[in-house]
């Protein structure tokens, strides 16, 4: 009994200036012809398997079902394993792309895998003229072929995937009524997301001192959202992921106040 | 009867380094499988609601029938109002997005509102960790039931269109024989239009200067198209819009001449 | 017998800034609901035909079959033609876009021209207020119409394919001993893609002193995959389409050895 899957979920560190996504879109369409793409983001910095994993992360739960095909893949044409990862009781979901710690996390947020395989039979992918691209030549192709409905088992031998490559979520830390956080995300419109859980901070109260950099200091204020803060105020809002983001009300806080994706930020509460 | 909806075309300024365009369509494919949706921009600049709303000007009148849902969105999580507005006699189409001024102007140029609702009934949002996200909450899901026959009224409480939003297009005027005008928009190409129609400067010959910033002035020809210009000439050609716009053969006429969007520009017959 | 096309393959220079893309997506679904846009990439640096050829060449064998959309077009509004060409013993393909050299790579790529015809029948264009958007106000409701089953000889006079405009792909040389090349394209992760294959350096050995510039001089290494590469260290890697690219790992090679578009590259022999 195999299961015909109707969307290919996209996410690549690709950019578009480029037709490397648009090539990966045409290979599926080629094979698939009756499955969407659904391009989540071809944004993520290049190279980055962090903030990859993050951004699947973050979007898993809002996925339509089908195929997560993800992309970023600094390890292209080395042993590094290509895999696809079944999740789901009635296998809802197939994670395909390397396995480097890209997929570990989402996977995790959905349950956990329920199959694995190694994506080595040749019949699913493209004659390559070099291996610097396996996105066109192994991974669209087999996300087209799941969405036919060939099972995964076809596609390799199976792996147990408790072997998977795990993930690193950075977590942060209380450290003498301090807590040291770390950014995991600057998005579009400048706002600094942190590791950090409203929960955390609840005892802290409403202003909260934030240290980062060489002898940074700021203090933010909890809000609601970004335009009940004064002009240049520091805010900290639960954002649209549950977790604390610094922010700016129309500004770019990461750019304002130089705050980057790792950088470690601590809280306490302002005297 | 209500009207089931095919496309949705999508406006915002999300960016594409980010999943946000990404996670919408997601959520919009989970809830109506069968629509469609047509990126039209997600490059608005970030809060800029006089820019977004040119934009959907510019667009509205080549969309396909169906949803329009815009989202820049500054005061997201504030008491500005979430709506659905109907335009054409039969519903062709419902633009969804906040009332911000976002909307009115496009929806004048298709004939104005028919009905309008306040998106209330959160039996037809996601549940949201945060207040900041009201595309991927609020507006995507309301876009695919639409798209899935909802009618309007069940999404919340009737408003009167005559309290949304008005939005606000700037005017040129005659002043001692010149013309001072703004630029509307600076395209990717640099090409700066003016809120000038061909009529407005048919009396001034087809050689006109140009007056903007501190002293700057140039002198414009009149062209048909961008290719019969020479190299370095400023240009004033009737743009794809049908409205004047200043322009370099191959060049980008904004940052060459330093104009921005907001920029006044005055035009004379030049002597 | 008129063929039905499923399938648009987008390529321009509009970037995605501005809704020039959509609002061409939006008027070929308008015309074509039931045809799916590929966007393959937007991001063909502006004006620039002969890159948006090579990308073309590059994309085309991946393509689905049917309408090959293609707007790089800075002599619109001129005298140059706009142009369909069919491809293929059956017509699986119809290449549209100006005749300015940007098609002829990629159509001789899958075995040249079967029927050419001059789009100039009004009835399937759209009334246009400037004349500077043929994607929009032509090419896209000839896309459409092309999907819709419409026959290539409806849209204008036949053409010789003969005299459609050539396109220039820059070939390598040999010259005492070196090989004379080309930078053809650097990508979005800073790989310089050479218009040199794997045979023109068989003989060199597996390190090969590359000179460019004004006396800029590096040794490349032979190299299956980045991964391989030391930091630092230049690589000589046949890419995804069967070139030879000067890369490093997870750095950019362009900007890290100012290597750009067109640059020539002399190769030989490492002493």
């Amino acid at each position: 009994m195999t299961r015909r899957h109707q969307t290919v979920s996209f996410f690549s560190d690709f950019g578009l200036e480029d037709e490397f996504a648009g090539v990966v879109r045409s290979v599926i369409r080629s094979v698939a012809p009756q499955a969407t793409v659904v391009d989540v983001t071809h944004g993520i910095p290049a190279h980055d398997v962090r903030a990859a994993s993050l951004a699947l992360v973050r979007s898993v739960q809002y996925l339509a079902p089908g195929v997560v095909l993800a992309v970023v893949d600094p390890g292209v044409g080395t042993d590094r394993r290509a895999v696809a990862v079944e999740v789901g009781a009635e296998g809802e979901a197939v994670f395909v792309g390397p396995d480097n710690g890209l997929l570990a996390g989402a996977v995790a947020m959905v349950g956990g895998a329920t199959r694995a395989v190694e994506l080595t039979d040749v019949k699913f992918h493209l004659t390559a003229p070099g291996a610097t691209f396996a996105g066109r030549d192994v991974f669209a192709p087999v996300a087209g072929y799941l969405c036919n409905g060939v099972d995964l088992a076809e596609f390799g031998p199976p792996i147990d995937p408790i072997t998977l490559r795990p993930g690193l979520l950075p977590l942060s830390r209380q450290e003498e009524g301090r807590l040291v956080s770390e950014v995991l995300w600057v998005d579009h419109f400048g706002n600094a997301q942190l590791n950090v859980d409203p929960e955390d901070i609840a005892a802290m109260g409403d202003r909260i001192s934030l240290r980062w950099g060489i002898g940074q200091v700021r203090t933010g204020r909890l809000a609601a959202n970004y335009a009940e803060l004064k002009a240049g105020e520091v805010g900290l809002v639960v954002d649209s992921y549950g977790l604390v983001s610094v922010v700016l009300d129309r500004r770019s806080a990461s750019e304002e106040l130089k705050l980057r994706p790792g950088d470690a930020v601590t809280l306490e509460a302002a005297s």
